[in-house]
């Protein structure tokens, strides 16, 4: 067999479990409660406001033209319009649309890291963000998150132990992925100061900041940045619209602009049209808040379903986290149940989680796994939190 | 002002003359004939029948939810179904969905150029094409083209000058972008014979394959390949049914679908699925044959009507292609006009293309321009031309 002359750094290019976990899902015939993709509810996807808008939208022949690579100015304005009465605001200068908010961080780990350079990420982190910085050729340093987010101190601590400072500083300080864990704004603010002490980039990835259900707004590290040039904000509608249209959008330092799009025309050349207007539309219209309302609502309700099942069928088994906003929760057994093995029999008993393993790239969750309750209802999350118990008894007689 | 840590790469992101003469073009209010971007007609964009197809599909929350990355079954199906009864048939596990073309040439060069490597690149060439090389920080050589397309001896001799042999041969085969040419079925198996002989990986970028007009149809490299592991080719419906969808695919080696599967999500994810639901059933519908044959007709009548128009024009001025199929006109002027400094007074007499140096990244081609004849009708082409005309009087004149 030939050969193929692969790059050096095809070999840190890791594979994601969420992905074969998908491809299994895809094949079972059986019914599975799905607590495994970071996906909005069906019920919550507003595909017939969406349909209605397409029915304009996608009849134009412009529709389906080339893009500007840094976004449609349609959107562009609806994007600066949604910003506009928060402390988010922005300018057209710091924004570029994306194709979601996956791209947002190859664009961030593509213009910043050399192989070899030292690139943060809390641990547990969202798989394919360590994934795009390894396939930069990143050396990672893995920070713990509890309940308050990434432990500032011990990142601290560990790039003095490192001896060197950090290119990038990868977070997602809001409703984290997998952990469901906010960052306090001490936290922020400190984190703020390191970046600025150690000149390095940090990318501040949140796509479940607009989904807070309880507790108090905390602000973005956008907001408290202020426009220094060191933070990269990347944001998306995946959450809070939907992850098929692969719309999301950068707000970076006008310095980067150019820059930006010269990257991107080497990606993709442009975001895709048509879902661009579609995503316009549905801002223009006004949409959003309502919509916002609802998935709040619905988002809380099913979170606390789920400890309620959680207190019903893991007492004392496993303990879990418990976020005020976002898609997740993160469960950690007390008692040594390995999840990447338990997988397999879970999706047999027909529930699907990911296992706490793919968020870390040196693989320190073996005992943890990471449920998604934004995407069933609560009655199909008691029922599959009853099924994950059933699944754990049984790997536990073998 | 804070200095941003950027990577040694972003040096090598190169700006596309495209894109800033877009925004030119954009920021214009006066009429403007359109030879600039490699766009498929308004009028021949079915957004009719895809506006009757999105009424369906997008009405459906789950397309509106990830993706596999691997792409839609239901497009791959489709792709797979388009193929089947031709040359280029193929398998499943040779295919990927991307993010259009640019994505598939991302992909190519993500996996196979570590930097430094020696990339061939045709002269002239696809913009992107090279700066996505660029970008992973290749070495390029650059390849002249004449009506046969790449000159294959041409490329012998001058990597044995160079004394290694390449890494990747990137070739647009058929109606190359931007000079028309195709090449002929003789160099294309001696290409491939090269590309054996030195291990390296051949990317066949191959968009407008199916808009020939006239003449023989020449196998495709993939098709000659039959299945060789070197040849990795990229495919699009950008050109054949709208660029703003980006949605294409890649067809490689089976040994790179999981490698492939793993890059791309550290890129994007998924490609968006309303709009790949939106081809699939634009294929499954059975409407692309149909539509081919009215595109090839028009282009066909398009380009006679540029090269009328040129010869009316520019007879002992410039030279021109005479391309069979795809978008593009290469012309070439005689008497030392600089394109670059033509472009202003051009968009003044209202008619734009792209720089003949935006096709090299040496910037071989200062007197050379390309035209698209596919955009625009027969009339507006007639009124287009005479105006280049216009427009290269004035600054002669100066």
């Amino acid at each position: 067999m030939t050969e193929l002359p692969l790059a050096t750094r095809a070999t840190d290019l890791v594979g994601s479990v969420i992905d074969s976990s998908t491809s299994l899902l895809a094949s079972q015939q059986h019914d599975i409660v799905r607590f495994a993709m970071g996906s909005p509810a069906p019920e919550a996807v507003p595909a017939d406001t969406l349909r209605q808008i397409a029915q304009v939208e996608l009849g134009r022949p412009d529709a389906y033209d080339y893009a500007a690579t840094e976004g449609d100015p349609r959107l562009r304005d609806a994007v600066l319009g949604l910003l506009d009465d928060t402390p988010d605001r922005t300018s057209p200068e710091r924004l570029l649309i994306t194709a979601g908010g996956m791209q947002g961080l190859d664009l961030a780990f593509k213009l910043f890291v050399d192989p070899g350079d030292l690139v943060v990420v809390e641990s547990p982190t969202y798989t394919n963000g360590s994934a795009t910085a390894l396939s930069y050729q990143a050396e990672l340093l893995e920070v713990p998150v509890d309940d308050d987010g990434m432990q500032v101190d011990t990142l601290e601590e560990m790039v003095t132990r490192a001896g060197r400072t950090p290119k990038a500083i990868y977070a997602i300080p809001t409703f984290q992925n997998p952990s469901g864990a906010s960052m306090s704004v001490q936290r922020r603010e400190r984190l703020l100061e390191l970046t600025r002490e150690w000149g390095s980039v940090l990318i501040d990835d949140d796509p479940y900041g607009l989904l807070r259900f309880e507790g108090d707004d905390v602000p973005s590290l956008h907001a408290l940045a202020d426009g220094d040039p060191l933070v990269f904000s990347v944001r998306t509608f995946s959450k809070i619209v939907g992850p098929g249209l692969r719309v999301g959008w950068v707000d970076a330092d006008p310095s980067l602009q150019q820059l930006l799009i010269n990257a991107k025309q080497a990606m993709d050349t442009c975001t895709n049209l048509p879902l661009q207007r579609l995503v316009a539309g549905f801002l223009e219209g006004g949409h959003l808040q309502g919509h916002l309302d609802v998935q709040r609502a619905a988002y809380h309700e099913r979170k606390r379903a789920m400890q309620d099942a959680l207190t019903e069928h893991f007492a004392g088994l496993a303990r879990w986290t418990d976020p005020e906003g976002g898609f997740f929760l993160w469960v950690t057994f007390e008692t040594g149940v390995d999840t990447e093995a338990l997988f397999e029999t879970a999706l047999a008993e027909g529930v699907a989680y990911i296992p706490g393993n793919a968020f870390s790239p040196s693989k320190r969750f073996p005992d943890a796994l990471r449920l998604c309750f934004a995407s069933s209802t609560p009655e199909r999350i008691q029922e599959g939190v009853a099924r994950l118990r059933r699944a754990v008894d049984s790997i536990r007689q073998r």
